[in-house]
């Protein structure tokens, strides 16, 4: 049945910086984070757990073959599922927030203590899942005859446009979304943001207007966020990933993800 | 251009209870909620400030004439709004968990203090905006030739289906969610809730299946949180709902819910 499966013959495993944190995470431990080396939701958390330095085991999951003791856990047996005190609990913002209260001492902190702060943090985490994600595979899985596809242009502008938006609303000096310290909003987006190659890979760019102010703050933003040492050694070797992607832009993978934006609707 | 809205008869303010309630919170204060009496979203933030007791100043908000003290806070001009530090929030569910954390003396607590509790909440707050509210919206926007209409039954079994898998998460004993307390949980899911008499007076009635076990624990959540003070308190004179569910029911609704369960699409 797996064979049949248009995602099939995805690469078993991470690799590169990847492959190394993956092993030294193998040791039996009582948190536990059920992954696929490939799914950016799953790295949101996983680039948590390595800013925080808290101890887990990584389980890599065979989409096609799932373990039983993760089906026990989470019968829809989706990743990430993390498994923590032997109790389950997934979709990686809520995970990603856990994570911050579940291990007070664990640093850096992660989540600003202002509440309005915090709660600013958090409409611009919605926005990154409600707009920019839809955004991102709307343009990523349009088909189009011609790079002059007035189409294309329409899903590539509007991709743009909230990048803008979400770029204006950062802290002016940065580097940072809050400011000079990394927190949970730029960790929310950052597996997408250094995916960002899929579009000169297959959509001919996405061709920043270089020109606006806002571009050189995202661009300030982008090379301190690529640069960490958690979203590097969170990230596999690019070549792997790009038969995956190749389904996306061919709009015929089948993740729940790519489904749903070809019904036109948003992150399920 | 109001007058050739289709939603612009709206009855101006609210009425009954919720009248009283307003008119004890028009005294200046520097929180500020900017509302719509008959939405739901805004009847969520009400809830968490009503059980709280927390001050607040309410302002109704004509959606065709919107002051521009709200424009100023919000662009979009959106309900509910919040004013605070003469800082804008929303997102209602932002809002909610804003409120707890910015007041922490309010009480009653309204957000487990155990993370594994708080995060399991969050997961079914989640549900309620991913799952429970469109289901609510393709039921009642349905647009069937009859009652045994197959489409029509469909769209009503999959509103069944939801309440039930979210019920089933509920604690055995109850009343509410959690427990014998209410929580935050019991407040994002209560508007729609207390609405669920649009299904009898439109769409032939939901027809819960009585001899279900799990319809019993329904009946005593809903019997516990729709005779809450700050339910009541929060709830306009039903007449005046029917004239902007009908339109719903109608499936002319222009809200951004109502077109977005048009387009097959989730809350916006």
């Amino acid at each position: 049945m797996a064979g049949d499966h248009p995602d099939a013959q995805l690469f078993p495993n991470a690799t590169g910086a990847a492959a190394a944190m993956v092993k030294d995470h193998q040791k039996e431990e009582s948190l536990k984070l059920y992954s696929g080396w490939f799914c950016p939701f799953v790295q949101r958390v996983l680039l948590v757990l390595l800013e925080k330095n808290i101890p887990f085991q990584y389980i890599e999951v065979n989409p096609y073959h799932k373990q039983k003791s993760l089906l026990d856990l989470n019968p829809r047996g989706l990743v990430p599922t993390l498994q923590y005190d032997n109790k389950p609990l997934y979709e990686s913002t809520v995970v990603c927030e856990f994570l911050e209260e579940a291990y007070p001492s664990a640093t850096p902190k992660l989540v600003p203590s202002d509440p309005y702060t915090k709660a600013r943090m958090k409409i611009w985490a919605d926005f990154v899942t409600s707009r920019i994600i839809p955004a991102f595979h709307r343009f990523l899985q349009y088909q189009s005859k011609s790079t002059s596809d007035p189409g294309l242009e329409k899903v590539r502008l509007d991709f743009i446009e909230q990048i803008k938006q979400f770029t204006q609303e950062m802290d002016p000096e940065g580097p940072y979304f809050l400011g000079k310290d990394p927190s949970l909003i730029d960790l929310i987006i950052a597996p997408w943001a250094v995916r960002f190659w899929v579009f000169d890979h297959f959509k001919g760019g996405i061709k920043l207007p270089k020109e606006e102010a806002w571009v050189q703050r995202f661009e300030k933003w982008l090379k301190a966020v690529e640069t960490r040492d958690s979203v590097v050694n969170s990230t596999s070797e690019r070549e792997h990933y790009v038969p995956i992607y190749q389904r996306y832009a061919d709009d015929v993978a089948m993740s729940e993800l790519a489904k749903a934006t070809r019904e036109g609707k948003g992150v399920p």
